[in-house]
């Protein structure tokens, strides 16, 4: 065993331990708390295994649930920026580079093979190319739109989002499957007639 | 699309929600508060994918992070049992009862193709016989030993934890890699010099 390899993997297992205390916009079953990144990525990776089977495209499953796993690690030091945040606020504006720095320095405590591979899967999932990456988006999109259905829309309704910004968001789910972005679109639409999101 | 089988698959997805409810015994970094089950999974899948390279077998990666990520559904019905609970107390004597009966409930959600296959998959992880289900139990007991490693053996000294326990049970690594078994009997040790596991 090299052991400066496997102390570099343990720092990193250790240092991710801080996903779980970045709290995101959306709130868990019941509205109970705001839901943490480290359970939005686990809730992401089984609705990606679960729902492979109407992606438009063959993807690869260990990859994507990866891809899933570890693509919010970088707000341990970036922080979380809301779905809905406006395209000039500070928060969107500064995000990317925020996000880079964060995957310079949390990637960077794995052996470098390890640490690479990480931050490319990182990368590949925020440019959306790939089969894996639309999917991995989708479901990113789809996880808490759901738990905001279930809520009866409180996160929208505290936010005032729009039908329109709500449709553009889970339109990612367009590029992976009709089948599901039906789906959202109806409760889309429902959710509009309810109140819960604003008819713009 | 097959309607009814897409609801299935989302009832499911709403219905695991709740394990993020379901609290543990060991606690986060900095012993903020405790660790919930799906903190605890998502965990486990990085430190399968990450730490791989170590096991004696090969193993097919995609079905034992899902292992992982499924593994502790049950406890939505059946709640946590502790790994150190007496081997006669009621939790220990109920607890395979309980963990059949909701396994049958919560996976009986799913269309019957995928609730037989997630069934199987935590069962396989219960017997602990293949590569897949003993790297998968091994890391099961290395991330929270991780946990009250750094959290200077708070959860140890709170139950009373002696050092044959621990080793009893880390010895699950001992089955998939000699390596990273000789670096958890070194914290044991270590931990038990400070007296933060009792020794026995």
């Amino acid at each position: 065993m090299d052991r400066e390899r496997f102390k570099k993997q343990i720092d990193f297992i250790m240092e991710i331990d801080k996903e779980k205390n970045i709290f995101r916009q959306n709130h868990i079953t019941d509205y109970i708390r705001p839901e943490n990144d480290a359970e939005h990525a686990w809730h992401m990776a089984v609705m990606i295994y679960l729902l492979r089977e109407y992606s438009n495209e063959e993807f690869d499953v260990a990859k994507t649930m990866m891809m899933a796993l570890i693509h919010d690690i970088v707000e341990i030091d970036a922080g979380d920026t809301y779905a809905y945040d406006a395209e000039d606020s500070e928060a969107v504006l500064t995000k990317q580079a925020r996000e880079e720095a964060a995957a310079e320095r949390i990637f960077g405590l794995l052996p470098e093979n390890q640490g690479n591979e990480l931050k490319s899967l990182f990368e590949e999932f925020e440019e959306g190319k790939t089969p894996e990456a639309k999917f991995a988006r989708a479901m990113d999109s789809f996880q808490p739109f759901l738990l905001n259905n279930a809520n009866g829309g409180k996160d929208w309704k505290r936010h005032g989002v729009k039908k329109s910004q709500v449709a553009n968001r889970q339109a990612r789910s367009k590029l992976v499957s009709e089948d599901i972005w039906q789906y959202i679109k109806n409760l889309i639409d429902v959710n509009t007639e309810k109140g819960n999101i604003i008819k713009d």
